[in-house]
């Protein structure tokens, strides 16, 4: 469709949110438009930008913020405080495949591997994050990033694949 | 939008999807929502991701997974069970720009760069495919690689740019 | 849901846009669906694909071309035909935290840092642009590249972190 200034649609388009009835949300949860959770839990004071999708068995705690376009896998937990960019890419499946024994996968066909993201950690724009890592606390994953290993807290990692490259001053 | 625990919406919410009548959808195809497909042709038993577009004249085999916020152009064939992963980049324009001789670029402005992907080959999430190339039977490519040249069957390419990492023993 | 070829939906389905009554549209918009636009300036004959969000401030010139699945956010310039790639991610914060002495961050808490794209350069897909650079006149940024300082004008970069490649003769 072609748009002109003089058709614009206004935000009391429907917001396209798929939120199904078994996500726990906390309070104040903030969700803007056109994402797709269910069977998670998401804390108090988080905000969730467009075109998130969140699988279910996925935790976030509290006061995290999750920007548009990134894709949290079952089998992710984010602590508190966590910031996750836009784009970001959590991954569950070490050697993933369409079928096994010639049929379409099912959820018994692979095992699903968990990555922990501490208290206050940062993943930058861009990353993707291999399963079975873990960022400690108030780390930073750069933007654009490939984490193929634990990002150390306190560290800054960039690269493909992430390399330290930085260390921060623990907040006292 | 503020949603708190009592206002959660159900997924009786519409599906936000987009497919349009040239597309030839095979038997048992799976679709969960915010998909924008026209032109293309998709074969039976195969899955498709939150956020994918799929562009005219692709063709995807049958038992094929395609997941969330997946591009696929014009010029793709994904042959039978192939796993497409999360946030995957295909391209099919060596030298793109916005404008030809002053005016925005129709297609008649660039030659389409075909792409192939061999039977049970798997795409790693966030990974980039230049166009062009050939990814061989049953080959991985590493989440968050960049893959520029054809990838050899049976083996695991990763990094920017994606190099073979491992040889995979061809199921017998 | 399950869809069957006797079951299509039609491209009379909602497109599902989300755009702010304060966006600037120029002539010729053409919005395809499943958009996020908010306080944004775009100019005439501007063509922005699917799954793409478009913050406040962002300014976009005339016959450019935003592929799906981009995001464009806050402090970021695009000239005249401009053409940006699909899944692309520009970035405005050096050091993104979710929150601010133990307060999930407003704006007030970090400086949005600006980026220009100058006319006629090409952003390929995938690409991730740090924040405060210049890329160049006619420059390309290769597909899957991660750009973090200035890019010069008629060259094009790649890798992680993109590079010189290759000069390209300005046009006359």
């Amino acid at each position: 469709m072609d748009i002109r200034p003089d058709s614009v649609m206004s935000l009391s388009e429907p917001p396209c949110l798929r939120v199904a009835p078994d996500v726990k949300l906390g309070k104040n949860v903030r969700l803007i438009g056109f994402a797709n959770l269910y069977g998670c839990e998401i804390g108090d004071d988080v905000k969730i930008g467009t075109f998130v999708e969140i699988q279910k068995g996925v935790k976030i705690g509290n006061r995290c913020k999750i920007s548009s376009h990134t894709f949290i896998c079952e089998g992710v937990t984010l602590e508190d405080e966590v910031f996750v960019g836009h784009n970001v890419t959590f991954i569950n499946d070490r050697y993933p495949h369409a079928t096994a024994n010639g049929k379409l996968q099912t959820e018994a066909d692979w095992p699903c591997i968990p990555t922990l993201v501490k208290r206050g950690a940062s993943i930058g724009s861009g990353a993707v994050l291999l399963c079975g890592i873990t960022v400690g606390e108030n780390a930073i994953i750069g933007a654009g990033s490939v984490a193929t290993r634990d990002v150390p807290p306190d560290t800054i990692v960039a690269g493909n694949p992430a390399r330290v490259v930085k260390s921060i001053t623990p907040k006292s």
